[in-house]
């Protein structure tokens, strides 16, 4: 099964594909897409659009797993960024039905490390390790993204190993 | 001139349609749009989606008017109604190109009493009198978006009248 996992963004936008056969999970693909700052609101998200028709296009996903906002910083960004998100469930929507997923960030720390406390460099480490990536993922954007898709291939099975004493960064 | 105005929802979305010659302007029709709550926030994006596209084949309006958001009340709500207006602005661009305008609460207040502390009744009244309605304009949403439609056509003319005396209901 392919995951295609996204971190919703109007600036960038974070994709990770990963392919899950049940037990092993590998990369297929991560990077960002950006849209410019100069042009209108409208226009961006109609970029926006186009680079998800584009995802699914070239990497044919069948299930899309999407973080979830959460505000705490930057109110107005908050607001632009849920209207990316608008589009992009949308474009989810039409694409693959109900087969799309949300996870709050503190789901995806907790599926990946077992904490809600594991910092940025944590989660990236632990995304590198599960998919046996030559480096760390960046720039965060795509992190974010491979690590929503990492979760939803993950979830339940990962916090299983954790239990059997596998290793859990969040807990060092 | 037609202008389709839209006041965002996820559960219920505005919509009010007036004609401007330049100097008078009629309304066409208003009402609301719902979405079932009961149904997954991919599929609301898609029925709003599906109104946006029934509204622009119905009316054919030349420009949209859409209403800014600002976050007071409920945050939660609000990234929800920013979702749909993401899905908004997108149907507006593909519509209409570059003839889409956003108005904040304050302008529209401003624009057709004179005073951005005009109260939801006095926004009505202003709204019926300018359109000549048999009666106040509701629902609440509905009358919203009729608001941000007229906030488009008057712009200008309406604080130029202002100035040479004509009715200020905020200033009463």
């Amino acid at each position: 099964m392919r995951i295609l996992g996204i971190d919703p963004g109007i600036g960038t936008m974070g994709y990770g594909v990963v392919d899950s056969d049940g037990g092993r999970v590998k990369a297929v693909d991560y990077g960002v897409v950006k849209t410019d700052k100069d042009d209108s609101l409208p226009l961006r998200l109609l970029d926006v659009e186009k680079a998800m028709y584009a995802l699914f296009d070239k990497f044919k996903p069948d299930e899309m797993a999407v973080e979830e906002l959460f505000f705490t910083k930057n109110i107005t960004t908050g607001i632009a960024v849920s209207e990316a998100r608008g589009v992009i469930l949308l474009c989810g929507r039409k694409c693959l039905g109900d087969k799309i997923f949300e996870y709050t960030p503190n789901q995806i720390k907790q599926a990946l490390t077992g904490t809600g406390s594991a910092d940025k460099r944590q989660m990236q480490l632990m995304t590198q390790m599960i998919l046996n990536l030559p480096k760390r993922p960046s720039p965060d954007d795509a992190a974010d993204a491979l690590a929503v898709a990492l979760t939803h291939a993950q979830t339940g099975r990962l916090s299983e190993q954790f239990k059997v004493g596998g290793l859990n960064l969040g807990k060092r």
